[in-house]
């Protein structure tokens, strides 16, 4: 299936000192492209935190290419890359919206878990869901 | 009653791209002075939430007087100036550790509501730290 | 002049563990509906620095009247009240998009600084960036 | 040479509506126990940029273990675990302070650029903060 792309500029308190993008904001930017995608594909979070499906970060990485600075506008294009019924991945690509350069990459394992924070099998739980999740995986 | 004092450094991600700390993380260190007080005059608030009592803010207001840097140590002074029940105010006095400079002041007005976001009556619910409150409160 | 409004949805890391955004962030709801407003009057703020002009806050309030959730989408209205050469002041509202309710009002004040954090005459320094918010001014 | 322990509660603003500390500011406690470390080694990040050595990163990961909560005390150790004059490599594990389970593991790889953000010879230009590094390099 086809990736998605989410577009935002960049705020002025997501700078630091260094005139910079702080590094741990691509986290922030990666988890908006996500909950964006998320509900493009019918599964929107707030929704499924409501039914009492959390999901939590089991990682987190991003590598930085070029540093973003104050009123850059950028694209975070998503990768549903890996889903299993217990984990998924994603797959993050930060460019440039002006010159298509890419600034940074990333990804991001999850998994699912009620409201004690205790694993829960989706698959049997949240069928719907577990459906639209394995439609919409990477090809 | 005397005041309390609560001592942190700046933090580099708490700069922003004007190379000072951005105006809206005073209010966090309003905030963990706060709630450093609270914790030292028996109201811990996580404690208090676990009970059911939330304290959101009504109002926040800071003063901006001396540009904070990363790295510099501050003390923030907590003053709790009024209660009557159903709200309560803060102030606050924030100075460089180092030459006692005032670099910013502020208040912060709360009030009291259970996890539904509705009000309550902590004199009738929560007895004890109404007495503890009122006892805390700035001469 | 009409005012100007800013939409944007809430992020989730947006929130804190009252389930509702955080109270310190309504300062950069202001922040970024600010730099939107200065962008669309040619008073861009990135542009500005760049050319040594810097508009740090003198102070910030905010009064909270209905608590916002992650994923809410909300409107911040600015409106520009004061400007005197030296100092400039903006108000305020954010309303929920979709009920036009009232969630938060709030006001900011700024002065105008060089790289060094001192004071400087805009009218004389910036002519131009001078007349627009002269212009600009709510009536 | 022995590794280094910061140590810190966690604010009420560092959560999100799961109710425990959001997974970007885990990057955030590294760095604030990296930066902890660098100074005790002679290494002050603020001297270093105030002499024109900017530390970015080049990548950061996490793995979430344990969730950590609002009033958690945690203890970050930080681990330098590899440095060759034009990169560096840190390892991070957060426990919780009562119990000495850990809660979450990272790592970190930085450069060395100037204030232009182009790589600079750390050897060549700063050979006492070269020196300070390999010294302190983790066995």
């Amino acid at each position: 299936m086809e990736n998605k792309f989410y577009k935002r500029r960049v705020a002025y308190y997501e700078t630091d000192c260094m005139r910079i993008v702080h590094h741990s904001n691509y986290f922030r930017y990666f988890e908006e492209a996500r909950i964006n995608f998320m509900h493009n594909i019918g599964c929107d979070v707030k929704e499924m935190e409501n039914l009492g499906l959390i999901i939590p970060n089991v990682d987190a990485y991003a590598r930085y290419k070029q540093p973003i600075e104050f009123s850059d506008e950028i694209i975070i294009e998503v990768k549903f890359t890996e889903f299993n019924g217990s984990k998924m991945n994603f797959e993050y690509i930060i460019k440039f919206a002006d010159t298509d350069k890419v600034a940074a990459t990333g990804h991001t394992t999850h998994c699912f878990v009620n409201r004690e924070m205790k694993p829960i099998s989706i698959k049997r739980t949240f069928p719907d869901i577990y459906r639209k999740l394995t439609e919409n995986l990477s090809a």
